[in-house]
């Protein structure tokens, strides 16, 4: 047996990205799928298909709202996808989409979220090959699931890993932090504190193949979906066996999204984003990895963050007031069905 | 405005893989999303991937009860998407996994679908590299549903596809129709009648990749899953352009099930299988794709079923009295979450 006692169940907090749902993966998932692949825990699984490097990702949306300023359920699996891939180094090319939908969904709903996903598929310059739809009776599914998968290339010679961070390398993010999470959430429990408020769900890989044609010292990348900035901080500086240091005061918020997570007793570092990634660089090429993405649509906010250090896997957050305290994974508080 | 009048929803017999099936995917899903290979509607989408002939297909699973004679939801989402890909030619290499899961699951239970899709991996020789997992609140899913998708390698110079039949082929199938449809549907009923009942759910690759190595003469192939024989015989029948002769009496059905559907009034050539396919063989190499299945596990009871004639998309059925009648997509009575 696995998790604790015999009669143990799946809770809400197994699918929030943090503590329980990496025990979930280690004690059930990779006890039984393990191979190497799968044991690296990416954004996206790349391998060899006959000498091409081939990358590939799945991800499901299950996000209520169905449809959220900025965007809806269809843009969302598109880009999670496409981002997932792009993190990666990897271009995408082909998307698979399958859909479980509630009996009684609107089939004008239903239209305008292939509509997303279509402009989506557009922006990111992508196509759907594959599909696959499942309809299951009134009150056992909510509204409608979409699970993407993608198919990207990897260029030959791009390495990157979390072998690559050393210290001194430079921590960028580009933009604010929060946006999609907090949208999500006042839009669900109609909190009345929409406003300005806007989900921040776009393709990164135009963004990112513009950063990496013309910067070699990106490292590492990490799109900073569900558990938010910290988390994956977390997972990446534990996976390098590295410190890394940010500095609280650097990290962009925006002020709408700070204020209402403070109303809400929400950390911003640990809200969902959907149009934000995360890059090690080395030092010599900060600054030419920060022109690249301000010239990019998803890029201009781009900012450094922090900075790796020699360690031992821990994330120390330089606070305004010059304390430090430690980031860690997301334990406790699940925000359920952010993506 | 697409599918009828404006407040139209989404219905059970939109997700029966028949008429309605047809009509959403051709109104939303192609309206919005086409391309020439999502618009083949095959089991899978092929296409080269810097010169390699790749294959990448995608389904959800929703099968209720999720254990069932046979397998489960987990051994299913598995061989489902295994033999997608192997009806398309292509050997099966890696597989995602995602899992939305409700609230509640009993861990025991994950882990049994866990190691079931192990299971199946092994014995199909494919690996799990990419995963996913969300958990939705209690009532907001049916304990588990599960989308896999996968990606294979067709080897060069295999030609199979609707452009490929011609009259005077034969029909064969590899074995007895309706055993897990009728399975899974007595379970949750509790009918009582589950006795010999048991599905078929097997994962195709090796005995379909033996039968390509010695016969050439393979044309075409289909899962024969959601819809059962009759409807993939009649999308056969039209995609090709041409007309499908079965003899009734030469289609195995088991005894249980001819009972069982029999009682309960439904028809074992529209019921679900999850380890049958049927292949279209030019009429010189009937002995010996017969041959070939018969050295197969999976394929011990094949046998011919009819032949491919002139004419523009008709299924006739041969009956047992000597009549014939036509065999056309399910329309009405669907039969929810068999896959």
């Amino acid at each position: 047996m696995t998790c604790g006692i015999n009669n143990s169940r799946v809770l809400l907090a197994h699918g929030d990205g943090g503590l329980l749902s990496r025990e979930m993966v280690r004690d059930i998932f990779l006890k039984y799928f393990n191979n190497p692949l799968l044991g690296q825990l990416s954004d996206a699984a790349v391998f060899r298909l006959k000498g091409e490097k081939v990358a590939t990702t799945i991800d499901a949306f299950v996000v209520d709202p169905v449809f959220f300023p900025g965007g809806d359920i269809g843009k969302l699996a598109v880009c999670g996808t496409v981002n997932d891939l792009a993190v990666s180094g990897a271009r995408p090319v082909y998307l698979n989409a399958s859909f479980i939908i509630e009996e009684g969904l609107l089939l004008t709903d239903l239209e305008k979220i292939a509509a997303a996903m279509a402009e989506a598929c557009v922006e990111a310059g992508v196509a759907i090959v594959a599909g696959d739809t499942k309809v299951v009776p009134r009150g056992h599914a909510d509204k409608i699931f979409i699970t993407t998968s993608g198919v990207g290339i990897v260029p030959d010679g791009l390495d990157l890993g979390y072998h690559r961070p050393e210290p001194g390398d430079v921590v960028i993010v580009n933009g604010s932090m929060g946006n999609h999470g907090l949208t999500v959430l006042t839009a669900r429990e109609a909190l009345g504190l929409e406003g300005a408020l806007k989900s921040d769900c776009a393709p990164l890989n135009h963004t990112i193949f513009h950063l990496l044609s013309g910067c070699p010292g990106v490292k590492l990348m990490r799109d900073l979906t569900r558990g938010g900035l910290a988390s994956a901080a977390k997972e990446i500086a534990e996976s390098c066996g590295m410190d890394m240091l940010i500095k609280e005061t650097a990290v962009p918020v925006d002020r709408e999204v700070r204020g209402a997570a403070e109303m809400l007793g929400l950390d911003p570092f640990y809200l969902a984003n959907e149009g934000k990634f995360l890059a090690v660089v080395t030092a010599g090429e900060a600054d030419k990895a920060l022109e690249l993405l301000h010239e990019s649509i998803y890029g201009r906010d781009a900012v450094i963050i922090g900075e790796v250090r020699a360690g031992r896997g821990s994330v120390y957050l330089q606070t305004a007031l010059g304390g430090t305290k430690f980031l860690d994974l997301l334990a406790g508080a699940p925000l359920p069905r952010i993506c």
